[in-house]
């Protein structure tokens, strides 16, 4: 059992060496998980739960230390403080959050394809191999755990129940690095959880905790070891954990999300969705930034996106003819097309053509999530395929484009990335997969020359 | 029409601002190409073998060209100048071979996932919006090409076709990086197909050639132009690759595979499997380079090996107990069991149990491919869930961890990454996917708070 995984907060950073060993101990650790069953696996979740639950007042005074710290460096915001604090209704949360995790689907031993090569025993067994499995040569790729999972993320201590939890569910071990603020609350957790793990007789060294800014800078050496990293947080972190590392990272830096409206558009229809896209979250990364409108119908729908949006305490930015357009709302200009507000705030642009939009799109956007608003099905079609994006969208608000909304049952995060995990990532982005091939001692040089076997190649009910 | 693409061979290096410039409009070709209809992009590669086959003559003139300069230089192996020459039966193999690629199943446009989320138009437009899809709220998640490849290969003018074919079903845009060797043929070839892409309608932007070891450099940097590198070749060229970019690299640098001969084997088929997965091709990544035998068999087993593969040329190295019981073939030390020989050699181990086998096989070995044999079908799924690789087998030979084998049609790769593609890749691991929302108006904020509709999170028949 490594004690850095222990460490007690303002220890300061884990050092690299242990940082190694660890991830050297979860990668074995790792190894233990991937085969267990999925009954194992949720009877480890609902381990963890209990353990959570059972440590209530240790967890509850460290998280009291943490809060303290924050509030006399009087660093945070408030938002910020009030997601670290723990109380008793929130800790049965992140307990019954663990249990949910439980419930979703297996992501693990799933039969994704399946090939008979070929269906008879090799020539020279003379069909004397003809066992239980008939003979025959077989494939099936089956989804397996990643292996090792570092998750760098932001101080809530919720975040550390609810990693642990996917991790285990999908058979990865992890590696958890916690915002500077929840250090405290973190180390307690993630002892319960070892030694939930413990009592379970699997290895404790399946979940860890490292420490500190140079944590992360070793982490990201260990190619080989770590199999993938998650940075959830800002925009910084996750082009520095780009930018720095070998290792493939599950995240997205930045979401620059745009709504045309086309000329065939149903306006208050329109008026209705992009409120909704701006207003429901505006800090969330599929909340809209840009909205472009077809010219057909700028002249009377600028105005009115401008009235309903100032309402809603919207600052607009706008393209020449926007600003002229709507010239009683004094709208300023927009500075830069490819700007993530994050907050209320919108640019408004005027287009020619569908043609034009989805120029401005690919050329401004992040390909995160594009939607168009139109009653013509074709044109709606045509967007849908055109355009190169994680999620596109047809009359819907892009605020849809999320893990729980899209039925994933969980979001281990979102992925402007286009290999491996592309746009919400549900349980499934955990796993990879790997081909098993079962025969009867088949050659590879019978299947070719001059009297080669022919494969069947015949796909198989998964 | 980019003029570097036609550079004649012999003309250095395609210059870093050519090599970005050809890049961008390799990402604008690749929005036309994504959309096309399957039936187009069959006629496109249907043209493009038919213009290879018109090109016969300049093709076998440039051909002669870049033969003649690898005879005078004499650095070739004379298998690879083999394969660098073509001849009338070669361009017809290479034109039918396009064709073959388009009869393969379309990798695009595939359903991979559908949801409903609601069934119900948004409360708000009270129904009037059941369009002719029923007024819901659904989700698909269809496969896509990846956008812009990168292909770096060996001196062989039928890399460059095959290459262009499967990028073209997949709908993806490709930058060519040819062997040096194949220089003159490589481009005449791509400026043949490029005229085949224009006569189409197409631009020949879709598919272009750069040439010198600098352009290669100034690939590796367009993160964001680019979405994926393959670099086919040498194990020094792959690692060069995937240490020098952003971009994400479909490749293997090794291949270390191992067979575990169990207490439970069938002696004879696993001397037949062993022999197979060495000699059948040496120099293939999934040839096995290391054996590994139960101790309670070695006794019987290790001298009969020994002897079936002196007999086949297979240069033996053992450890300790290896070269005391097969002490009539002198057999040499192991200097390191990590070695992947790529030719007729072969490391042999004695281990204590199917525990340790693993555990050597997890230290030693790439995942890529590791089999085992043994009659014992409870050790045999043990092994094949718990062993950590790309492909694991039973009573087969390792030389079957191969695309065409695995009946995917086409071999676009082998990937020793986790991530989005692992094991051979076909057509397939040249597709991302994205979400597509087909909605009525819906918003986000009514999913939400008190009064909040419920998703119906329907799975729909794909």
């Amino acid at each position: 059992m490594n004690t850095a995984a222990e460490a007690p907060a303002g220890a300061g950073s884990t050092s690299a060496a242990s940082v190694r060993a660890m991830a050297a101990e979860a990668k074995v650790a790792s190894r233990e998980l991937a085969p267990l069953a999925e009954s194992r696996r949720n009877a480890v979740l609902e381990a963890m739960a209990r353990a959570v639950e059972a440590a209530g007042e240790e967890l509850l005074q460290a998280n009291l230390q943490d809060v303290r710290a924050a509030e006399i460096s009087g660093d945070l915001p408030p938002a910020t403080t009030a997601r670290l604090k723990l109380d008793a209704a929130k800790l049965r949360e992140m307990a019954e959050q663990m249990r949910a995790v439980a419930q979703l689907t297996d992501p693990l031993g799933r039969v994704l394809d399946a090939v008979e090569m070929d269906d008879a025993p090799p020539q020279w067994t003379e069909n004397v191999h003809r066992g239980p499995r008939g003979g025959g040569l077989r494939m099936q790729k089956v989804s397996v755990p990643l292996g090792v999972l570092a998750v760098i993320f932001e101080a809530r201590p919720d975040a550390v129940t609810q990693i642990a939890a996917l991790a285990m569910k999908s058979g990865n071990a992890v590696i958890l690095k916690p915002g500077r603020e929840v250090e405290r609350t973190a180390a307690v957790l993630v002892r319960v959880l070892r030694e939930a793990l413990a009592r379970e007789a699997l290895s404790p060294a399946a979940i860890s905790l490292v420490l500190g800014r140079e944590s992360v800078v070793e982490l990201l050496n260990l190619y080989g070891l770590v199999d993938m990293v998650i940075p959830r947080g800002s925009r910084e972190l996750v082009e520095f954990v780009q930018a720095n590392t070998r290792i493939p990272v599950l995240g997205h830096a930045e979401g620059v999300c745009h709504i045309y409206v086309d000329q065939a558009a149903d306006e208050s229809l329109a008026l209705r969705v992009i409120d909704d896209a701006k207003t429901d979250y505006p800090a969330a990364c599929n909340a809209v930034e840009t909205v472009l409108v077809h010219r057909a119908i700028a002249a009377e729908f600028v105005p009115r996106l401008a009235l309903q949006l100032r309402e809603h305490s919207v600052k607009l930015y706008g393209d020449e003819t926007v600003r002229m357009l709507a010239r009683d709302f004094a709208i300023a200009p927009v500075e830069d097309w490819h700007t993530e507000y994050g907050e209320l705030a919108l640019s408004i642009g005027v287009v020619e053509s569908m043609e034009a939009a989805m120029e401005h799109i690919h050329h401004y956007g992040s390909a995160h999530t594009e939607a168009i608003i139109t009653d013509d099905l074709e044109t709606a079609e045509r967007f849908l395929r055109e355009v190169d994006a994680a999620s596109v969208m047809h009359n819907a608000s892009t605020r849809f484009a999320d893990g729980f909304r899209y039925g994933f049952g969980a979001e281990v995060g979102i992925s402007t990335s286009k290999l491996h995990a592309r746009g919400p990532v549900g349980l499934e982005g955990l796993t990879t997969y790997k081909y098993v091939v079962r025969g009867h001692g088949h050659l590879a040089g019978d299947y070719r020359g001059d009297k080669a076997r022919a494969f069947t190649h015949k796909r198989e009910a998964r």
